[in-house]
């Protein structure tokens, strides 16, 4: 058994197979018995809380109300947005049949509910008094995928999907990047995940959108995860829908719309940033145990060490997520490789000898270093410990973005680096070079970031005078 | 408008109208567009996280965890279990298509997660270390219904689903009351609905269940809601899904599981037995605005009393969910109206001679009562009365219950209340007995009471001796 949990595959040996190991030693997903879905068992569901309700503070924070639409969406409406539809209508899961009987018309599985909204928008809104609507919804969505990975992928995802409606198209873009500020502080500062933020291009962008906003966060391999997005919609979905509203000067007027959406997808991202060859390391905000306490010793020992662990676990279970490993048939050196793959930020290791000494022996997962602390700064300390890791997580991923970061002046230079990493160069804003690009080297545009100005050097695929200054990377 | 806002029709009159008046003004739902389904808008929504926050409290303390399951099931599976399957097929959507392709194998969406949660726990429960397994689930179900209300039957509907597995027969049946329990404290502390809690008869049971536990709530109508309900299901999906696991005796053995659910009906119990003719009556521990403040007066004064509860306001939104209404376009009589709509426990008045004064007046919308308060005391005193709104709420539905509760010696006795309310009879325990009563009258066996003996004077239906003391009414 010992054996059999060591064995997972080096990241540096093969990457792909290292993620199927933890996601499944680590015990967060299992697959489901059907191609496509997994089952979030409760390490992994623990987290995704921890995610909804950092986010869900913020948006109640910024004047947002959660409610919830239907999962079916009728046909008809659908594709009422001739855009949207042509994005979406390969990847719909469609119920034909209820009971007995076989529908009239066809009903989609949501893939996302800018249509079902809208709809509903249009009936509520009369007059500018109504606006803005500021509206959340946490639910599961359906896309048909060919090819699925936990988390990154998966047929049916949990995500949270806002949608609003305003007056001008300046509130509107306001509140598109208002949301993407809280994605990104939740990346970061809760997940640890650094990330850029850029918009992007007319060939990425969301089907039906004017704008759509990025963040994009570099995973442990050199690909680039898109780990949120915010979205201008402008007044199509507006016009599409019928969503307008009589303004103060007594005009009819079509509102200007958002919509903005995170995913499970983002426990994907925490994984492949933070993981290293013994398995997971999780950052202490969101870990559900930030410390495990493991008694060493033998016989009237082991009890005495014991007994008084579990005094300890109890003394600062009001403080930490905080969890004592009794377990009698494991050995202490099992147990330690157990929560290392776990994730768990601290171990604290206690044997006779601590016990004599009034001390405890913390190791840390992030740098492997050990601490002894005295039994009287325990509670301190370990907090100064957990914001640490927390704060040396972030710093490491960071570190690492920027030595995987390269400035390109011709695209032929990503091969230097096995089109592995964050690229930088100029784009002319021909889509016609973004599909070369693409078809030669997988990579593509991941976003224009923000505040980046073109370094002149032309672009990197024809050479052609820049128009931006692009972020380029193989993508899950 | 203020006219199209009282417009609600009386209860005594049409009490299906009055609820479908009152869940519309009183903005909890609206009607998608697709027959059965129901928008949750943010103020029922509200109501159901507060809902989910204490229940979900409940299930971690006693020692549950979530988890996430897939929306569809393969047929294969969801056929595993025969009665189970007859009781719910009837009910189900199916998908047949992902995008272009026609499926293989058809795949339901979720009526309940038994079945899929059933062939993942085969897989996860090898030893007597794995037990007990203690999930939940909080998730969107589908039953394909013809007739439906919302909030008390919807073809798409929010729950928590929960899925144990045990040892032992003793053991799981003591999680299945245990979990009833729960319910009960949500119904009874947190909506101040009572509950009677019993056993169902065979009849009633869920499909696939050894024993089913109700909690029966009495509405406005005198008819039944069945409120929650837990199950132990014996060895019937341990079977059928083959969940073994080795015993410390080495002897391989199945579980015995239970499963557990409670949905966004209770907010439909919450409506009907707390709500009159003015609209909703909302216990303050689920109100969405706990207390609203209306200024009062004209010109300066209107300014001078606004600044004034704009600081109370502020100063009390720390400890109360309170709520300025500070709306320029309506009077102050659509504005009491419109919350006592919405069902807001306590609304405060402030007029220029309260100011004067320096106290508030405050109405509460259980009795209608007003109260005056001197400015230093207002803090202890809104706490006060919301405590004395929500045990009021709960007395009241406790003795609504008392007046229309009648024991009964035969059947033919209900016609005196015309069907309606909670009759208590001798049953002989055959369930051709139950069915003539139900098709003479309407009227069904809501559960067997725990605790209730029987009185001895003979089956109400057949004059046979009786078996069991039981609960019967018409039914949502």
């Amino acid at each position: 058994m010992e054996k059999l949990l060591k064995e997972i595959t080096p990241k540096s040996q093969d990457y792909s197979q290292w993620y199927t190991d933890v996601i499944k030693k680590a015990d967060l997903v299992d697959y489901a018995p059907i191609k496509g879905f997994m089952v979030m068992k409760p390490y992994s569901y623990r987290i995704w809380e921890f995610i909804q309700a950092a986010m869900d503070r913020r948006f109640r924070e910024t004047g947002h109300e959660n409610a919830y639409f239907p999962l079916l969406i009728p046909e008809h409406l659908l594709i009422k947005e001739a855009e949207h539809v042509e994005g979406f209508s390969a990847e719909v899961a469609w119920v034909t049949m209820g009971g007995d009987e076989v529908l009239a018309e066809r009903l989609a599985i949501r893939p996302t509910s800018e249509t079902i909204i809208g709809a509903m928008y249009a009936q509520w809104i009369q007059s500018y008094r109504d606006l803005p609507v500021l509206i959340n919804q946490w639910a599961n969505v359906l896309r048909w995928e060919k090819a699925t990975r936990p988390f990154l992928r998966t047929t049916e995802f949990l995500w949270q999907e806002g949608h609003t409606v305003h007056r001008s198209a300046e509130e509107a873009e306001a509140e598109t990047l208002q949301q993407l500020g809280i994605y990104r502080e939740i990346l970061e500062d809760l997940l640890g995940v650094p990330v850029i933020a850029g918009v992007k291009s007319a060939g990425e962008r969301f089907a039906g959108a004017v704008q759509t906003y990025t963040l994009e966060a570099l995973m442990g391999d050199g690909k680039a995860l898109q780990s949120a997005t915010s979205h201008f919609l402008g007044q199509n979905f507006a016009k599409a829908f019928d969503i307008q509203y009589l303004d103060e000067d007594g005009v009819l007027k079509f509102g200007w719309t958002t919509s903005w959406g995170s995913t499970t997808r983002m426990i994907g991202a925490l994984i492949m940033v933070h993981g290293d060859d013994k398995g997971l390391r999780l950052p202490p905000r969101v870990a559900p145990i930030q410390i495990v306490v493991v008694p060493i010793g033998r016989g009237a020992d082991r009890d005495r060490v014991t007994d008084w662990a579990r005094d300890l676990v109890n003394k600062l279970s009001g403080e930490f997520r905080i969890k004592l490993d009794d377990r009698n048939e494991f050995t202490p050196g099992y147990k330690f490789n157990d929560w290392e793959m776990r994730g768990v930020p601290l171990r604290i290791e206690i044997g006779p000898r601590d016990l004599a000494q009034k001390q405890i022996t913390v190791a840390r997962r992030d740098t492997g270093e050990k601490i002894v602390i005295a039994e009287n700064m325990v509670s301190e300390t370990l907090s100064q410990l957990l914001e640490d890791v927390q704060r040396t997580l972030f710093e490491q991923a960071v570190e690492y973005r920027a030595s995987h970061t390269f400035s390109v002046e011709n695209y032929q230079e990503m091969a230097h680096h096995n089109h592995r990493g964050f690229f930088l160069g100029d784009w002319c804003g021909q889509e016609t070079c973004a599909d070369r690009l693409k078809q030669e080297t997988s990579v593509t545009i991941r976003c224009l970031p923000l505040g980046a100005d073109i370094a002149g050097t032309g672009c990197i695929v024809c050479g052609q005078p820049g128009q931006h200054r692009a972020l380029f990377a193989r993508a899950y």
